[in-house]
């Protein structure tokens, strides 16, 4: 047990810094002191602005728990807002100590608490003090790298080892990390740990707050005026989002045994994690709805009003005349507590006069009512009055995937997002392990959801070795069971002629339209809604009027409900299972010629393990296991698939050619037979020095370099089935990589590697340029 | 046990039908008698010629005994050869009754068993009948199909149930199987089986005979005069091919602990199972070792005699002078003992009046003396005088292969048979499951072998799954000890220089000549040679002589002395392997950039396991889970490959081109990077209606008609890598597919398929041949 041990917590943010000056702490005790030390660090499941604990214990003797810290001598809250959306309080031992890092000063703090902490303060003759390292770091020049600062103050408050012997032995680790980096930054860094030692300043902690007892509730942010929220979300996605998961009972799981799970809980989160959100001026905007194709989170999206809607429409609902539509009035919507503040809608806006501009939440009049984007929701769908054949139209559609835990930026969300817009009420959707089921299925904060009628992705998750055998095994069970309803459905067309008793004539009518449009995605879902009622007023008539055979044909036709509407099977995930893990799997699915599409997110990285190398990597590329720049070329997955001859292959990247994206997505579902579609996904990882605000643009940098290039091959055209999408390349191949740390950093690191690595990436792309060129002119045919 | 229980027993040959009608036999008792019944097949290793044993039980009860018949009522031994070779008589009850299928009359047989099976019949009181089924069948039209005649002589003379009775039920069976073939074939088959119910003739056992003891040995065949015969070959090679590998005590492994064994077993194994052996013409031979290169079971092998040699030949030793090599003399030498009499060689010879022909072995004088081949194999090693750069020349190399348990006329193994010629002294070869393994570690009948220095193919097996990664961990662990034997001889050349103690100026000059020979396959090997020596002696001068420093280098390097000649890395396996079930492991490690070699022997199917359709199987072929024709394409791996540019790739028929063959073999060993070779392997499976004899006279049409072109991608030459090595088609790419039953089969069961998908297979080679002409165009260089 934890006696005669010193325990110490700390809540940070998985990037503030928190877990490595811990890491640093425990090297310190364990190298320069006799005492014993422990580190349990503790991540929740979500990519971006995911709360991280550490959990460390000090001892005269060998510390043997091995579990998390229940109760601390010691807590440090490296975050403001924590320390009432979390029971942190309630952890401390009796005369615990609790620092917590935020921009009040010592006299202002009780009234800034929420009475529970207060009352859980008192209760436990805890200490409490407070600093501002935001203000520290950022005084010395040390940005937003407040980690040195809290560090020293833990040192001086915890009593774990004395104080200056600890400062300096922080003072030799500082000099021995940022030698390289000058003398400067050592002084900065000797400077933050000498105010870091100081700098706290205790709040008295009056004896009577104990028996204050507030509401008894957490604050968790505004949660966006809940109504109907399922059982689910004060059951389960509460208590975990409050990092009080572990508490939970098997019992608050009955009816999950089976590992299904409601979708859509991500809007139940409202996370409000963004500092700045985009406000959108009216009188600037095209209508073009690109913000909403590439916004990473769907937080940001164009409605249609018709005249009754518009007129009761909630004050300062700001709409204008819809272009196209003369009945209609549009709006641009935010739900900005489920927004990340990236900027990719305001960079990406086609605006002349930029439309979209990012706003501090502070600033007076940025946050929209929620009422806003409610009345939004409610609206009458006007999608179909529009063909998804662009990008403007397909954004009126509703996104089925919402507010993930993605990065902000993340390139790979905007793919999903528009392929759910199309497809997204039918689609049986594989993922692979890796970031696209990271952000896709961190329990219980389920992006993908369902649209009005309830119909969402069937989404579901499997190994990076074996998602293609699993998505063919599902894609196998529902061809059989449509193919027996298509003859169910002949034979009872059969039947019907032959029937003595005559049927409602809507019945065989719908059943013909059906059977027209049994491979059309679109149009089966509008047959399989009028037969579905027709088959229901036949057998309404009762069973004594028809004979049995055909009785049983129509009730077996009608228990098939499910699976009148035509579904669409996609493989999703990452160069990590594509172009490696899986790669076996899915060459032996895509050749065995069945139905099944694959969409490929590739960042040409292992993203969710930390950027390990993969076969997707470009040469000269620094990742894990390729330290001095990758040595081999990127693998030419859509090459090695069009050698087989009927794998409908696409290489697309949506900041550079949208419509290009939307036509192979469509061309890849309506291709009675194996499709691949590789997108290419920036990343956190690459180190993208614009910013994870200029995702979109560089992908077209990407195209423009001939980086990436552009095509599409459609084994349907016999004779020309290539097309070559992206022109010569227009940017000097070596100016892309400049953009980016993960080839930058080569040229610091290893600068013969880089000159050598990054003229033999630019020879490749200009000699696959060429046999694209080749391909287009013996197979080509004109986009 | 077994008691109440009537035990029987078959001895039959792989391919007689034992099996099937035994389990026909088990059918009829299941299906039509009140009696239990139960069957357990019993398989060797072997690929051809393997023994297969049924063990049958029947009885009143239900039969619970899970192990095979060790004591039988009755035994059934169809192969005449058998009785002398296996202990079988011994294996009979107490008043048993063994039923022998042979040519002999019931007069001779007593003369015709060796005195220790007389005796076992003797001592058991056992009764003998004899059966001539091979004669019976002959004259009923059957051709070589016993089963129904001996199923029939089992009825009547075990009394499981009546004779009549079960010979109803039989023909009932017959009427059926054969019933589409028309009434002429079931008549025929009615008839075998009257004549099996009273065609066999009781021998008479003298009681007399229980005394014999013979010479305590049962015959093994001609064992070709064993000399020196390790003990592995009596301890266990000769009791698992007396079928007793099951007596064998645990202790009998001892040494064997580590799964490693003797190389070469095969040569003592003197199978003597060919009906025909090839007979040499010296006057009409060209000495252009064609047949040699061809041999599946290196059987047929040419050797070069100097004057002193051809003084001491033995009598009757044929040769002639040596084209090309005044001072030699020419033999061509047949180790009949362990030939197929597959009739590859006489086919393929290139003599315009054939230098070869096969003749029956029981024709005067066709049988070669065992004495000269042993002479053969002893004379000295010639091939060093010529380069390795043509197949005549390799030819005179040692095969370290030999003698392997495939199938005659085997397509696979003549590929591993000249890789070994070419580099098997120091390769590493990790074989994938598989026909190649089958044959390749049939144990204990390993063919691998070894020089006369004692090196050989260091061989392993892994699985299906990971035979690339296991390969890549050898290569790397090799390249680590290579490495640092270079820095140690680089380094201890540094310190000889600068050595107070004059060195022999040999070993500087040695260790010079290997470090410029350390990538050389060839020079690397006689670097090495002269190296060790040079250090031995610079070491034997003790230690007292040198600097600590220098002398520990020494050491070193000569303690690595068996990675001092340069090692080649080569994956082997069939298309299962390659194309599917390790192609995602495959795919990995050529992307990894290493020198790894990988050779595929292309059997178009999964062989081993009975013919399954693999991703390399043609369009239209018939095969397991293909039954209706395959569908698809037939995958391009080496497309695939080339795809990545620094993978070396060629495909290659040595039956159409062995020059090109040798080229691509020897290319892929220099080539410091992955390096992948695809060979054309002609299989059973494939119903080659020319017969097995005629494999390489398929492979040549196979490239004729454009169904398999030769080609090599060599990285090396930077703007010019690819060499298309086939001409354009003269043969009809249908044509081809008319000689194989795995493509005629379809235009009887399902014409329609055979139309359709010829076609597109035709109109694929078309399209690949253009493609290929293409890259010739804009990427070729010239042969």
């Amino acid at each position: 047990d934890d006696e005669h041990i010193v325990c110490c917590k700390f809540w940070g943010l998985g990037s503030d810094g928190t877990v490595g000056a811990n890491k640093n702490t425990v090297e310190i005790i364990n190298s320069h002191t006799p005492k014993y030390a422990q580190a349990y660090f503790e991540y929740d499941a979500k990519k971006s602005f995911g709360v991280t604990k550490s959990h460390l214990r000090f001892g005269d003797r060998p510390i043997r728990g091995s579990y998390y810290v229940k109760a601390a001598d010691f807590i440090g809250c490296h975050n403001e807002t924590y320390i009432a959306k979390y029971d942190i309080a309630g952890e401390l031992k009796q005369g615990g100590i609790l620092l917590l890092n935020c921009s009040w000063t010592p006299e202002e703090t009780p009234s800034r608490l929420p009475a529970h902490v207060r009352a859980a303060l008192a209760a436990k003759k805890a200490k409490l003090y407070v600093i501002d390292a935001v203000k520290i770091a950022e005084s010395l020049g040390l940005g937003s790298h407040i980690n040195t600062v809290l560090q020293a103050a833990f040192f001086a408050l915890s009593g774990v080892i004395p104080a200056d012997e600890a400062a300096g032995y922080m003072k030799d680790a500082a000099r021995k990390t940022y030698f390289a980096k000058g003398e400067e930054v050592v002084a900065r860094n000797v400077a933050a740990i000498d105010a870091g030692l100081t700098a706290a300043s205790e709040v008295a902690i009056d004896p009577a707050w104990a028996s204050e007892t507030g509401n008894g509730k957490r604050e968790t942010g505004n949660d966006g005026g809940r109504v109907n929220a399922p059982a689910v979300v004060s059951g389960i996605l509460d208590p975990i989002n409050a990092q009080k998961g572990d508490d939970l009972p098997v019992s608050a799981f009955k009816g999950y045994e089976d590992g299904t799970i409601e979708l859509g809980l991500t809007a139940w989160e409202k996370r409000g994690i963004a500092t700045h959100v985009p406000v959108w001026d009216p009188t600037k905007c095209v209508q073009c709805n690109h913000c909403s194709l590439v916004c990473p989170h769907a937080v940001i999206r164009p409605f249609l009003l018709d005249a009754d809607e518009a007129a009761r429409a909630p004050e300062d609902f700001k709409t204008l005349p819809a272009t196209g539509a003369k009945d209609l009035r549009f709006t641009l919507q935010v739900s900005a507590l489920d927004c990340t503040g990236c900027g990719v809608c305001a960079n990406s806006c086609l605006a002349k006069d930029k439309a979209l501009t990012m706003h501090s939440v502070h600033e007076e009049g940025v946050m929209p009512l929620p009422a806003h984007w409610d009345f939004a929701l409610s609206l009458s769908d006007k999608s179909t009055r529009f063909a998804p054949t662009n990008n403007k139209a397909v954004q009126f559609r509703q996104p089925l995937v919402e507010f993930s835990a993605a990065c902000a930026g993340c390139g790979e969300t905007p793919y999903a997002k528009l392929l759910t817009q199309l497809f997204g009420d039918r689609v049986y959707w594989a993922n692979a392990t890796g970031c696209s089921q990271a952000w896709g299925s961190p329990m219980p904060g389920i992006p993908y959801t369902v649209n009005k009628r309830g119909f969402g992705p069937a989404w579901t998750n499997s190994l990076f070795e074996n998602n293609a055998e699993f998505a063919l095994g599902m894609a196998l069970s529902v061809k059989q069971q449509r193919a027996l309803a298509k003859q169910n459905a002949e034979a009872l067309l059969a039947a019907l002629a032959g029937d003595s008793v005559t049927e409602p004539p809507s019945l065989a009518a719908a059943l013909q339209a059906w059977l027209a449009a049994f491979d059309d995605f679109d149009a089966s879902r509008a047959a399989a809604d009028a037969l579905i009622p027709a088959l229901q007023a036949y057998l309404g008539q009762g069973s004594g009027a028809q004979s049995p055979a055909v009785w049983s044909l129509a009730n077996a036709l009608l228990a098939a409900s499910d699976q009148l509407a035509k579904k669409t099977f996609w493989m999703f995930g990452g160069d990590g299972w594509a172009y490696d893990i899986g790669f076996g799997g899915l060459d032996h699915v895509l050749a065995s010629g069945e139905n099944l599409n694959v969409l490929i997110v590739d960042t040409e990285v292992y993203s969710n393990t930390g950027g390990q190398s993969s076969k997707a990597t470009p040469i000269g590329a620094v990742a894990q296991f390729a330290n001095a720049g990758k040595r081999t070329q990127k693998k030419d997955l859509g090459r090695i698939f069009m050698s087989y001859g009927n794998v409908y292959v696409a290489q697309v990247a949506m900041g550079a050619d949208p419509n290009q994206l939307l036509k192979a997505l469509r061309e890849a579902e309506s291709y009675d037979g194996p499709s691949l579609v590789i997108a290419y996904a920036p990343c956190q990882a690459h180190g993208i020095r614009r910013g994870m605000s200029g995702t979109q643009q560089e992908m077209k940098d990407a195209v423009a370099a001939g980086y990436w290039p552009l095509y599409r091959f459609d084994p349907r055209k016999k004779d020309a089935p290539f097309t070559l999408d992206s022109k010569a390349p227009t940017m000097a191949y070596e100016d892309f990589l400049k953009g980016e740390t993960r080839f930058l950093a080569l040229t610091r690191t290893f600068p013969d590697n880089a000159k050598t690595l990054f003229a033999a990436g630019a020879e490749h792309a200009r000699a696959q340029r060429e046999a694209l060129e080749r391909l287009q002119q013996t197979q080509g045919s004109q986009a």
